[in-house]
């Protein structure tokens, strides 16, 4: 299953060592005028090395097309391929894994379910796969503005760093402006924890917390494609993530239903709209036009410049050389991958229901 | 979307007070010896009103098989279909609100996506849909059986009373008895929760805690499909659920990468095993062996014993009048429907992964 | 797979003889108020027994429907599901089926798959099934109304007897009143060729011609889910069926490309059609406006009143009796069936195609 | 649409002028060591202009393997993508068509769909995408030949020369071994019926046999995924196709149920065969484990050396020029790709129905 989305769908391929990786969108409307410019910017921002605080793997790579749009940048309604050759390959650095499981990554469990692996670079589990998601999200989002859908994501938790009350004005004060409340210092605090986990060759955890305004109510299915359910799948498919909430979220579970009613009224255009907001935006899977706000936790990369005891493939115990290079804190680099999975998300969600309407 | 599932294909179907809510199991293999007294026993869990914790309403119904069993009690490999009607329909008691939309229900959501919708008892948002999943469940529970993977969920929070450390042992000595591990006091002080905000008319929250046992590695697809993801797809389909947590969860996020490492080694019949369980038992998406473990919290029931400010279908400010019987923390109901979801997932991945053996 | 179809899926359950036979249709839109009275009807015109020329077995039946529907008979955008009970079972007539293998049945097959077989009456395989396609396409087809779309399907061939030149109108002359012109005459042929079948205790084969009109261009995926390959998809599910042609169909085949070209002109309402119709109203895939034609082809019914020669379930020699009831001729049951399948499919395609617009 | 198959899935993209046509295959079991000289002469067969029958249209094109085979040329699980660029593009030959549309092509279709088009060669929906399901196929091939499942395809009519009796052993007489029986003096009086289509500028229909020999008895769905089913949609995806016949075809409408009851018997392996195979290998959907077979009618060429009337995108009359260069019979180079099909029909089958196993 390399597919993602039931209407709009995009098939990823490659492994991080191969010879390119890429993808396949299929679904989405005809007639779009694609900003490359936009694009660039978009996978830009995913690109590793681009910090001190990320890996040092250079990725200057931007997709090379395909098919499925025209020669004046227009898209066909036909399958948009895309994909970027492997350059900064290095094979040689990973021949020390090609016997041995690396703790809390994806060596064992590919060989016990494929008999086979490629142990270059991670392969096929690479986050490198992430650029195909990242690509195919910077042309959906163009879709998305034609309907004026905006999505943010932005780093909330690094370590012990915790942007706290990032939800709260969505929470309590929904009318307010609707973005992403995280401070400056509350993110130089998170960067400096980065920092700090780098310099002693550890890694720390991490959370995303997004933010989706201008979807309209009735997107969503009730029952087992839930709007937030379809979230959560898409999030928990990033590599590392390990918990997934929305609205109140984990907190729900200590809360009162009498003081968490969100109560409708109406705003000063009739729309329909509630006083709070502690749904998320999401009632019974569909939305209800209030911002959708979640949150994902990510671990440590597991990847660590220490050494670690490990098994070989022959089930003897060896030792996992310290790492030469490694992203400290994988949710940071994870947050426009967050962002891309919420796109494909919400415009799937989108295509799939129209034939309601 | 109805149906839930890729080869294993559950599609249920049913209004709170239509005529009837059941289910069609598609793909379950043939040559099954079904244990009727079993269902039985696991459709009984889930029915309301069987403690004074939980909703008044009396569903005594078992489900009636209309098709995919041999008279002999056989699977024959063909679609199985049940079906139980619905009695206790009081649709009267539901009529004050047609005209009306119930604070953080789907109300305002069904009306706006399908512009109808059966006001009586929350209609197909109704958690009588659940009815469906057990019994599917509790067919697919006997399948599992004979693989020896068995999956158990409980109540570990409600309200402020969590019952802390139930993962604890699964995380840091896996190696020992494989349960949750909730004591009688624990419990205790959770039903204490729940029956204090039932006597003040008021709702709580609450978190289901699930485990899997006896699942061999190699089971998941490591890309969009991944173990957890379709697990917290699953979770995220039941009604009020707002987070779902696996492995080291939400806490990932403040966590050190050397310090969570779970490192491999073997037990006494060589098999390979993790000397710690952070990772929750999924690695890179696919079962590594270790136990599954994972958390799912649920908002309080919207419905509770308070009047509440709403609006009319015309947007015109109304009362809703206080409810009459409702459960004061929807946890508690949920968790047979928990364990149902977790039963139809790994079955479905089991089924779907084994072409690739 | 026991579901047919993309964006509009209908699921069907039952054996021949098992509770009862039904359906879950999912994805149709709120907000079709459905007229029952056409709904028996449709359904009445699958019934067997009805005519002396198909089975003796009485199936009064009508669909007695479960969810979906709200009090009102409007549709809820919920999963419509219905059901029959099976009355006539006469199990015992049966018996002497359960330990070999009828020729030309899916009894053997059925065996090979499964390891286990409902014996009674076909069990899944037997054309009971079908109530379930029947009923879901009479709520479909009121939609597929609401849009102007007419299908028509009709016997034009039963033996030897066939109705020549049902296409010819529609291929050289598409200006004239499209509809199937078969003769009075020619049907009274083809039903004096099944009595004279049924006399001697044969059976014969027989063809089923559909026309679509009324379909705009547009509708249809243009590489794997071309429209044609859908209608040959469902066509080739229904019982017996052994060939699917369209447009000029099996004779394309010795045609010759210039004399076999429609010529693109407009007609009196500045539409663009074709002054031949031998594309049979579909072009790459994609409907272009004009009549849409195909035929089926179904062999003759296995089961006749003359003893066969066979194997037991232990491969040992046996003798199959000679059959005391059974359709001289499948096709004629077979007509709404077709009927119904095209239905679906015309309104998936519609249903699917939607978001493109 | 551009996915075909369910466990094993095949997603193409691609337009005849774009930068490149390729496709990425979903599904296949990992281990297999690929034979990479099978692969190109499997592609080198679908290549045109390699016989003056076929079109003049160089495509000298090899596959470029992006992902899914380790550096040894061993499946590795994931995803194999591949791709071609295209070369001999000439567009500046198209630029006339870019404002009319071409009787029996898919250019008017296309535009009423999407509103847009690649004119350039027929774009999407040139032959030119039979390119990857080829090289997909050319791979899957190699998985079946582990399993001893051989498929083999054949012209067997060009215009009005039709290899009679291809069926005839297979029909009467299955114990005999097992191939299309197509002699050299048939073969060579459809090539000469060609070549005088060709020479008069004109073009010809054609048909194409396919025998499937080593299936399994057990294969297939019983219902809405029947083995012929599946089969039929994949053959009518393929450009050109109006028709769909297997065993006894369309004939089967003209027959008697006594006169072709396939007799079941044993071989000298005690393997349970018919005496005759008037069924095709497929009974209720499922194969029997006789040899499959079935044919494929094609429509001729639209493209032809002699201008047409049409219409401009403005629907204004105006007159396509004769073509420069044409296939004369399109269904002589899709007898690889009605193989391919078949190939990737099969594998999906087997791969989908293994879990009942």
């Amino acid at each position: 299953m390399n597919t993602f989305g039931r209407n709009l769908r995009l098939t990823t391929f490659g492994e991080s060592h191969g010879p390119a990786v890429g993808g396949v969108l299929d679904g989405l409307p005809a007639g779009l005028r694609i900003d490359f410019d936009e694009i660039e910017r978009q996978v830009a921002r995913r690109r590793p090395g681009q910090s001190a605080l990320t890996t040092a793997r250079t990725e200057s790579d931007m997709p090379e097309w395909l098919s499925g749009i025209s020669p004046e940048g227009i898209t066909l309604g036909t399958p948009i391929a895309f994909m970027t050759r492997n350059r900064d390959q290095r094979s040689k650095d990973y021949d020390a894994w090609a016997d041995m499981w690396r703790p809390n990554h994806a060596d064992f469990t590919y060989e016990a379910r494929y008999g086979i692996r490629d142990h270059r670079g991670g392969g096929r589990a690479s986050a490198r796969e992430t650029f195909a998601r990242v690509v195919a999200a910077a042309i959906v989002r163009q879709w998305l503005d034609t309907r004026d859908i905006n999505i943010e994501a932005a780093l909330c938790g690094a370590g012990k760093e915790i942007a706290t009350g990032v939800f709260d004005t969505l929470m309590y004060h929904p009318e307010l402006s609707p973005c992403l409340d995280i401070t400056p210092s509350q993110t130089e605090a998170m960067y400096a924890a980065i920092a700090r986990a780098k310099a002693t060759g550890d890694s720390i955890g991490g959370s995303v917390a997004v933010i989706i305004t201008g979807l309209p109510a009735g997107v969503g299915s009730p029952i087992y494609a839930k709007l937030h359910a379809c979230l959560a799948e898409a999030m928990m498919s990033i590599n590392a993530a390990k918990g997934f909430e929305y609205g109140l979220g984990m907190a729900a579970a200590a809360a009162s239903g009498i003081t968490t009613a969100d109560i409708f009224t109406t705003d000063s255009k009739n729309n329909v709209v509630t006083t709070t907001n502690y749904s998320g935006g999401i009632q019974g899977g569909i939305s209800n036009g209030m911002p959708i706000y979640f949150r994902v936790a990510f671990k440590p990369t597991p990847t660590v410049m220490q050494s670690l005891p490990t098994l070989t493939r022959d089930r003897q115990p060896t030792t996992l050389p310290a790492s030469g290079r490694h992203d400290p804190c994988v949710a940071l680099r994870a947050v426009p991958v967050v962002e891309a999975m919420t796109v494909l998300t919400i415009a799937d969600a989108l295509l799939s229901d129209t034939f309601y309407r």
